[in-house]
């Protein structure tokens, strides 16, 4: 049966990651991107030239169509930390006001998809952390507007699927990296990749023993695909995505400084309410997608990141203005 | 100097009791109550005569308007469980939707309001709970759409204040009672005076032994009024404000039953994630508010509502269809 999809952020990091993936499905006639060029860039779907896909640039708390679809993917959200601090309540809007708004647009008995994250664990007490931890966030600090909306919209899912019976599939994602990130977008891998390439002083905030597990977007991307479509399966989530391989930070920027010579690291003082650790209890993901696994490891993942941020920053270099990342749209944040 | 103040869910328990508050200001020029009267009733601002006072008919999150207000103080919300998780998409939108449209609507440097819960703090871990802890909400959860939209409104006004330097004061308000709560609202108190007075079998969920710290709605809006207008205080909250003794659920009842005779107490299932304790750590409260106190004990307050319970139900009983309890508007919950 011929479907139609909606996709929110399908210009960002992971949203033009899946935008590939759904383009392969024989049964997709329509594909929308909905995304308002904040953090995303028309660059990540500059490559695809396919009649099935569209692109409205627009906030996607005020997206309005006389369409509806039978599945729709809410990713649009910043997602990294300087640049949802910037602005909160914009960010809040995108994420709580766009999922109200989109599921004006589904049909009924519809699929809704949403990619959480592992920010609504906050500072987590228990490690690694399971989706029926509760979490450790304060609702009032500087990183809250992300992660209380993001706790907000799942609230918002579930509970539409209790009253409603909305078909949900909601993934929790750990820290995830690889091409397509912003080259300013400010988050430890990609800091370190155009730190390095550029000024050659790599800033590691605090003393970097705050660990992550480093998710690389092939893998992430290879399990939403199998959650939100691929796979015949009843559980709706949360469901916890990542590499549970947790990694500290200090040791990300050691092994970038060995990819490229000359690089030094440069403490600065911790970012506030910074985690100090973050790691996925992947027993569920195991149970639910079988044989699905983060492959790939950091070393290899950084590698094909650091190849692909030196071919976009020598292009940016071949041109003066390169529309991927010099666009005022997608680079001026604003509220 | 005049003031103009807004008001959302004027109409409702707690809000009409702060309505007749703040028309006891000489510096109040204009008092605009925005309420969609889903909760809230008409009848219990109907003993006010007041030209400053007006009443707008329309959900918070929808209402426009061109004037501006220096003061907004945003109630608009179900807080009982059985109205919040019929509704929970609602309930979002109240809070949520609520205080993102009455932002556009206070003037530079005007100050804004709010009452969160002790909901916040979920199924404490930690008791008495203190502003500083972080809270066991599951946001999956059946109770979610009310926990998680006050949270997500706090993350919203804080960070708000942080990047914009909003004036915010954010109370964290614990278990109310007292007159005006409506008769079908729901809760343990009003739910046992409603039931002594009519089948004489009062409904305790679980074995009654969960605790809670009733708070009489007069020390508590002695309270707001210090905090939101009248004291000089540069804190902007969260302050926890409630009765900070701990009475077991059933200890109200059989109390009740002491008033009502023939009233016997029938035992059913938990409701569910009712959270077993919740009692305010008040050192802040005490710092911020020297003198105040929730001085009411529970016998008082319960002695004080179930006479006003009387008269209203003596009043129904006069007049076969009381405006009160009978409006369609406020009896119905829609979606």
């Amino acid at each position: 049966m011929a479907r139609s999809v909606l996709v929110s952020g399908g210009c960002g990091f992971i949203g033009s990651h899946l935008i590939d993936r759904l383009l392969l499905r024989a049964d997709l006639e329509t594909l929308v991107i909905v995304d308002n060029l904040w953090t995303g860039s028309r660059q990540n779907i500059a490559h695809i030239a396919d009649p099935r896909l569209s692109l409205e640039i627009q906030d996607v708390e005020n997206f309005r169509s006389d369409r509806r679809f039978d599945e729709i993917i809410h990713l649009a959200s910043p997602a990294s930390p300087p640049w949802y601090m910037r602005s909160p309540a914009r960010t809040i809007k995108a994420n709580l006001g766009g999922a109200l708004n989109l599921l004006t647009l589904l049909k009924p008995g519809g699929r809704f998809c949403f990619t959480s994250t592992s920010e609504v664990y906050g500072d987590p007490l228990v490690s690694p952390q399971p989706e029926s931890y509760r979490g450790s966030v304060d609702c009032t600090g500087p990183r809250s507007s992300y992660d209380e909306s993001k706790r907000c919209t799942e609230s918002l899912l579930f509970e539409t699927q209790r009253v409603d019976g909305l078909d949900v599939r909601v993934v929790r994602l750990f820290n995830v990296y690889g091409s397509r990130t912003r080259i300013d977008d400010g988050r430890a891998i990609s800091n370190f990749i155009s730190q390095a390439l550029t000024t050659g002083i790599l800033t590691v905030y605090g003393d970097g023993s705050q660990s992550r597990s480093w998710g690389h977007v092939d893998d992430i991307v290879d399990a939403l695909e199998r959650f939100f479509w691929r796979d015949n399966i009843s559980h709706r989530g949360p469901l916890n995505i990542g590499n549970d391989c947790e990694v500290p930070v200090l040791q990300i920027a050691k092994f970038i400084c060995s990819l490229v010579p000359g690089g030094s690291i440069e403490h600065r003082p911790p970012a506030p309410q910074d985690p100090t650790n973050r790691c996925p209890d992947l027993t569920l993901a195991r149970r639910i997608l079988p044989g699905w696994k983060a492959k790939t490891g950091y070393q290899d993942g950084i590698e094909r990141t650091l190849h692909w941020f030196r071919e976009q920053m020598a292009a940016i270099d071949a041109v003066p203005v390169a529309p991927a990342f010099r666009d005022t749209e997608s680079s001026r944040p604003s509220k």
